[in-house]
């Protein structure tokens, strides 16, 4: 019943990269003044957040980058964020349903990167983690070449966390016999359903504790204990 | 005519290299007080210009760098870093030089990602798109390792455009049959034209607008739409 | 005498893995306010600390990741994140034992970078530059995705001095004959002893200088010479 040659239909990564294309020109449109972005800022953001997932995934497995294989991704992202650009006052009012999406896409990519991993034969915890590196991945590039503090690093946010359950659910039901395409779909739903209850109910985890009670300091100090 | 086993000189490689060494330490030395970099810095920056573009050229094609499989790449791009340091003070003096150099270096990283991707076999699209991350990546991991605003991400710069531009020519000509080494020269210098055109004129792109009229923002404010 | 067939062994890798992550977690623990993490964050920085160096010494050797092919690492990386960041209090008041054990492990990782690098054939220059970035490359994704100063790109550091001398000793006693067992040895034992060295008597690189006399700006000023 398990289907290892499982393929990511090409219409299916092609959604996911052009839904990324649009989150990415939205982000874009939100800077204003001296952050403020030309239109090859707004692609650049659209390409990463759609393709960035998918070329994070692939070095980490080591295989040459799918999405460079053909004209289609590139395209589509390209096309996806000038839309997004263009239409970014419309969106905007569609603001529940764009957060919908994001949550669908991060199901879509992390659950493209569970299974690719695992279809490569790599063991359950790296193919959990690619799945989730996949997923959050070109938020991470698009913080980094923005500049901005990386939004997953810090409390206040369930997003790795809903990506990382989803290709656990996945990579578990595989583990236990399921074919990959309904573990596929359970795990993009749990992803789904995750990060939508994060939004709507505000929930994050709790901050890092010690065991042992100690004097907390009070202002925002960042000294790293062990200066390299 | 068209030569699909062309192959990039190392001397040109090496020169590539070379001018991006001096390049980066002549932007290291620009650097004082807290942010003062050691010699050490300065070689760091050498090499990322120098040779940071072929690395991400060759990430994304999926092959081993070709960089570093020769002591050549490591030793030109050093010595050009410390040679570039000693004598920055000559070396500002002849900005105007610098800057030209510059554009032809950008012109030389974009062909030779270009056109190795093209004899690889990938397509257009991803051909053009690797072939200007290897014109700018250098510029981008250089400015992410220092803690700057990523240069071409902002308004004012018509840099990835001129790599882009000069790659696309590139790659039409090429799929127009045009032999590959007479793509590229015309590609360089199609890059290297609209470069010093964009600096001389000070000409850059228009800021990203949306089809329907908004009220301005004023004021410099960088929220997102979609927190992740 | 030389054996090409050298293999790192899984627990000295796993070793340095776990102290990585480790040192990640005290990092992290050094954080509060509006910069704190969460528990997640906590692991992914141990992830990055002890796994990073890894990953980016395999893309440069242009080979699947060896920390992604089983489930070990990502387990160990995990849980010495975990255990860290739970008895952050005690491993605080073991300050000298942490920096010992750090110089250590830029140490191990560099020598199995530089030691991987010329079995699978690579020049010496190259396979120096890779074991350096395999030691001190967990440490700049960390401040990368940290949003702080790379600390290797500032004066005041012999971190990746260290690395760098130890990795040219080991490939040094090797082109000169040392079985690769004895030359990583002695490699790992220089980077140490320098690293700990530097840091009892606060020793730094000189700040760079232009064999040129030249006014000194005063007031931090980081204007790039060549704006791209």
């Amino acid at each position: 019943m398990t289907e290892p040659q499982f393929v990511i239909p090409l219409w299916a990564d092609l959604t996911a990269v052009g839904l990324g294309g649009v989150q990415g020109a939205l982000f874009a449109s939100g800077f204003r003044g001296r952050q403020r972005l030309d239109p090859l800022g707004v692609v650049i953001i659209g390409i990463l957040i759609g393709m960035g997932g998918g070329l994070i995934r692939d070095l980490l497995l080591g295989v040459p980058p799918v999405t460079l294989q053909s004209n289609w991704y590139l395209m589509t992202a390209t096309s996806a964020a000038l839309v997004g650009m263009l239409l970014s006052n419309i969106f905007q009012r569609l603001n529940a349903a764009i957060i919908g999406l994001d949550a669908v896409v991060i199901g879509l990519f992390g659950a493209f990167g569970t299974s690719k991993a695992l279809v490569l034969g790599l063991p359950i915890v790296p193919a959990i983690f690619i799945g989730s590196c996949a997923a959050v991945g070109g938020s991470i590039l698009r913080d980094v070449i923005m500049g901005l503090p990386v939004a997953i690093m810090h409390v206040g946010s369930l997003y790795a966390v809903a990506a990382a359950v989803g290709c656990a659910v996945l990579a578990g039901a595989t583990a236990l016999g399921a074919p990959i395409v309904v573990a596929a779909i359970v795990g993009i739903a749990v992803t789904t359903v995750i990060r939508l209850l994060a939004v709507v109910f505000d929930i994050s985890l709790p901050e890092q504790r010690a065991l042992h009670r100690r004097k907390v300091a009070v202002e925002t100090s960042s000294i790293p204990i062990v200066k390299p």
